[in-house]
């Protein structure tokens, strides 16, 4: 894993004001618009530096998500205006690192994230080592990145909760694949809805193992690890040929 | 119904800039992005004049969402910003008009649309006649609005495409029932996918009847008119009990 010092970071940070649509009942912004403000960083982080999903397709490629540990320690509500930092923090063969940091109306750390990002051959729908066109980033930001999310995610236990969803119109991207935010979205609402309303998501670890599309059934499972009732483990996977879709941990907290 | 001409209009004006989560496999905005664009408008017009959902609840009020028709002229793509315009134009006994007008990069009119707002009791989930203390808006915006929409929506043919949908965790809103843009979701996801793929949606004039619940199961139904295959009329019931929540007629032109 390389990692630059360069006097010119490429650093990108948007304002976001919470919209009605983008919380919950309790007026808390949700995972999936959580998710989808990071990815907009992200992806207008890399068109500033000319490479773009757009970019890249015009070359056969595209940026992918293969993995994203996240930690939420306050949420913001209904129209508060948050900040979302991101910068690439290293590159190796295979996949670059990226942070990213969501800050609230007083400056104060609300969220945070390490996140890893391969580059697929579109056509082949493989993975590639890094380009050499796309290793012009600058790392670091303007603060010590997080650790890269590491380890294998445990698999829920014997008898999960059980939710059946569908890749909808809606869920497929300009990539032409599942949107990443709507994994987030399966996974919260693959949980018992008893446990939601008593409890926030306080970190989620989540990798991304195979791609879904239109019209395909997902089963999400779900279940607390052994004597950790505030821990869960997560595995989406799609029933007609067993495949892992995502799977992920996470850690709540009482509201 | 009441049509004034007051010198202080209540028109409100937003700008959006189309978000990567926000467009189609074909960059295009979608219809929910779009319907939470003209909710969020809406939103904000009656905050800045004290009469916000949240001012409402303290009353044991709620402002609802009664029948929305929608005209689509253009669709504007990922990245582009677009201005999006309300006002409210009329008020009756038993509901607030409502226009939206919405502007691409150029100004050109990319969408418009008028629809009726009655406001309803939250503890007996009932309609209640507008209150004195909401007659404070002025009408019209700056230009004439929009004919409201009249007369009865057809139902779908005797053969139906079908499609099952799940009310989820993140579709309760700050009301504590579905948000209005999950129905449209629902209504194109409930559209055969090769008609979709090669098609945009026009118009579409959507009643809502009945609200529904977390973890409950809709059936989406749809057909095209009879000798009309770009005009469709859509159903989306409760089958538990039979309750229609929502009926549509939509038109559609090729891609």
């Amino acid at each position: 894993m390389t990692h630059q010092n360069a006097p010119h970071v490429h650093l990108h940070r948007e304002t976001f004001v919470i919209r009605a649509n983008e919380v919950d009942a309790q007026r808390r912004l949700t995972l999936p618009a959580l998710v989808n403000y990071l990815q907009e960083v992200a992806n207008n982080n890399v068109r500033l530096a000319g490479m773009s999903v757009y970019d890249l397709h015009a070359r056969g490629l595209a940026w992918v998500l293969a993995r994203m540990k996240l930690q939420i320690f306050a949420y913001p509500h209904h129209g508060e205006a948050v900040v979302v930092k991101t910068f690439p923090s290293a590159v190796d063969k295979y996949q670059f690192y990226r942070d990213f940091r969501v800050y609230g109306p007083s400056g104060q750390l609300l969220a945070q994230a390490t996140s890893t990002w391969p580059v697929i051959d579109l056509a082949k729908r493989q993975m590639v080592s890094v380009p050499d066109f796309l290793r012009v980033f600058t790392f670091g930001g303007d603060e010590a990145p997080l650790p890269p999310a590491k380890g294998k995610l445990l698999p829920p236990g014997p008898d999960p909760h059980q939710h059946v969803c569908t890749v909808g119109w809606y869920d497929i991207d300009v990539n032409q694949h599942t949107n990443n935010a709507a994994y987030f979205r399966w996974l919260v609402e693959g949980m018992p809805p008893w446990f939601l309303a008593a409890h926030q998501l306080a970190e989620v670890d989540l990798q991304f193992r195979n791609e879904s599309n239109l019209g395909e059934a997902i089963t999400v499972q779900a279940s607390p690890l052994p004597a950790e009732p505030l821990e869960w483990a997560h595995r989406l996977f799609r029933p007609t040929d067993g495949k892992d879709l995502a799977t992920a941990q996470t850690t709540w907290r009482p509201n």
